[in-house]
């Protein structure tokens, strides 16, 4: 008899598993279970989809239903909810629009994912009031603008989501009005990113209202206002992006223990308490590279690889899912910005270091070279043993050289031995250092 | 008395490393001695003043001998040649225009950078005919073409500077000829690059001459032809691009020993057989990170950061140069490529490795986001230990992502730990998987 392998969630995390058990044994049963219709699909792009970029949100699916029934072999059911998990007897209850059924299995991925987090705001119901993560959201947010043609957006929160939808909603021409409660947007990026970002949002024309917390939305048949302490702001469209949460209930229901971040608690193959229930993706924890703590950090290429590993270890090869340096980047109009390891002093205090950090601006291209544009970098590291805690950058180009600092995180090197990589130079790409470099060369200096 | 610390050579190495002692130690006596009137210039900018998008000459100085001389203090004699080391006595002879003297030294650098290496052409003194490697000679040709109006180019050579001065005439109007005696141009960078280069070459109509070694040139007053094997091409303008040789006569014959590639011998911090006489830049060796062998890699990151560690060093602060891992990235018209570390088969069996590679090509967007590229990545690593040796990019964007491979084997990671390394992803700026990591992802299958 063939071992079943289900799994809960058809995203990122779950399609992956899923495609690479079938490809390790083609022989094993493999079902997954979505509620949705929506299978392997990129979030990440829906505000590209609103923005005018991205034609279809069908354009957004790596793989289609068919391609993974058909050509993969996936026993792949949308449109069927699993609604309790029996560890004991090796189960799963699932419902779907005609019937409610048990299926056994001998090795459980629960891959439920994350759920945009609703704050307790009034009016949070209204029509033209949108969380987005996931694809029908963007699918109606799409429809309301064209539908409506709002002149005033209100985004609540200044994360990714909500600086990628000013750019989307202003792209069709709507006043955006963003709404940040901390001092500044983009908190995982820290200080030195977030003063740039400000910048240029406010060059962009968007309504930057720091410090500006937001008690709810008014409105008689759809929203017409943003309610302040101090007042309402006109708003004929409203995003709410202030972050998500893991969708753990069921795995919880089970008895399946989460960790310090509420997250599910993972080990290094990402199995949970029961060694045959494995969780991954964003409602999962993963180990941070730097700390060796659980983290949590709901991104597509951790759900991605771990996935991945677990669809190969249930198989019989023993994959460690790998580890997160809670890496990120977002582009905000003409700038991208990204981060990744311990940026925060705080956070690095906990995790048992004493941070130093530096900040400095410089040339992505050779000074003389035409179009060079200045990229800030921030490089944070221990000052007892050099190590290297993590980074910042922001700029008109060149913000995927954090990858030179997420991969110096991987592999744990100090700042000294990041100063001395060999970086690649020419003057229409670097100059001679390059200005990751020269941040651990000034950061080097301040350690000695 | 304060000690002296005397310097042969005024470019990267040299003026690195005299800058930096005078930071550490700014009672040292530091004196310079440049035999040409240029110091502290990018040789690796010449193409782009030929192109046209560099105004001035100047502006390829990145510190002016004024600024050297008053502002950083430090005694810089152009236009004075040293002829002679008398290690015995622990002094240099130096000859100006005007007269000949003797200069004693605590600690010398030998910083005598390397030169164009002058085949044996017939032709090669004619008029028309350049090597590219210092500023006189970039004027040279700017001026000769200027001045002629060249209808026709012949360049010698498919290495960096022959591709980039292929650019370069290219955009002054001229029709260009490219001569490789070897099958393909950019032997550095290996096949799977050479074979995109070679075809977006061919697309901006460079006439690509490949296994077509050159005999000479010829003409009455100034060059007229090419000389092949079989035939002569007309060509009213040549670069002769074959390589460059370390400038090591000085140090020869003062008893400094070379090593096996012909460049100055040199340790971890840069010292030659000579205790008190170090040695950098494009004249002397570094060891290689992944062989640890030593190489002789003459650019400009290589240069700087060695005379910069021998600065600190001679005052008094031991610091490693750091090694090399033969990092270089170049540009090709529109197109970027880059490599680092060991590509070359039998190389890697050499240096005791049993290669492995695998070439990949990617979007460095995601999918659906406008405006990606093709980027095409080759990763190789040893069979049995899974060490990363090396690897290399080419597209239209995202060729500086060679940094993530270099950083990689700064640290001496395997496939599998690089793999995982945690790089960013969001869809403007790559797919879930960076092409690196997919590459990475592909080669640790093809190790199991």
């Amino acid at each position: 008899m063939t071992d079943t392998f289900v799994i809960i969630g058809g995203d990122a995390a779950g399609m992956s598993a899923a495609s690479k058990a079938k490809r390790e044994d083609p022989d094993r049963n493999v079902i997954v279970f979505e509620k949705g219709e929506w299978v392997s699909y990129a979030a990440c792009g829906m505000p590209y989809y609103v923005k005018g970029e991205v034609d279809e949100l069908d354009d957004l699916v790596a793989v289609t239903p068919e391609e993974f029934r058909e050509e993969r072999d996936v026993d792949l059911r949308t449109g069927a909810e699993v609604v309790d998990i029996d560890r004991e007897a090796n189960l799963v209850t699932v419902e779907t629009d005609d019937e409610t059924y048990e299926q056994p299995y001998d090795d459980l991925l629960v891959a439920t994912g994350a759920s945009a987090i609703k704050p307790p705001f009034e009016g949070l119901d209204l029509e033209g009031v949108f969380t987005i993560h996931d694809m029908d959201e963007a699918d109606a947010i799409e429809d309301y603008v064209t539908a409506h043609g709002p002149e005033t957006a209100a985004i609540v929160g200044g994360g990714y989501v909500g600086i990628e939808m000013a750019e989307a909603l202003s792209a069709r021409g709507i006043d955006v009005h963003l709404y940040e409660m901390l001092p500044h947007v983009l908190q995982p990026f820290g200080e030195a990113v977030a003063e740039v970002v400000e910048d240029h949002l406010r060059e962009q024309g968007i309504e930057l209202h720091l410090e500006t917390p937001v008690s709810g939305f008014d409105g008689a048949d759809r929203v017409e206002t943003v309610e302040l302490e101090d007042g309402t702001v006109d708003a004929d469209v409203a995003i709410v992006g202030v972050g998500v949460a893991p969708n753990t209930d069921l795995a919880e229901e089970a008895g399946i223990e989460l960790g310090p971040t509420e997250a599910i608690e993972t080990d290094e193959y990402g199995r949970t308490n029961d060694e045959n229930v494995y969780a991954a993706g964003d409602c999962a924890e993963a180990t941070n590279v730097v700390t060796g703590e659980p983290d949590h950090v709901p991104l597509a290429l951790t759900a991605n690889r771990a996935g991945r590993a677990i669809g190969q270890t249930v198989t019989g090869d023993p994959t460690p899912t790998g580890g997160t340096a809670g890496t990120a980047i977002v582009k905000a109009f003409d700038l991208g910005a990204a981060r990744t390891g311990i940026i925060d002093e705080d956070r690095a205090h906990e995790a048992g270091f004493d941070p130093v950090s530096v900040t400095v601006s410089a040339s992505t291209r050779a000074h003389y070279y035409p179009d060079g544009a200045e990229l800030t970098v921030t490089l944070v590291a221990d000052r007892e043993s050099g190590k290297l805690l993590g980074g910042t950058v922001v700029g008109r180009e060149g913000a995927k050289r954090i990858d030179t600092v997420a991969t110096a995180l991987t592999s744990g090197m100090t700042v000294s031995e990041l100063q001395n990589a060999d970086l690649a130079y020419a003057p229409p790409f670097s100059p001679v250092w390059d200005p990751i470099l020269t941040a651990a060369k000034v950061l080097s200096g301040k350690l000695e």
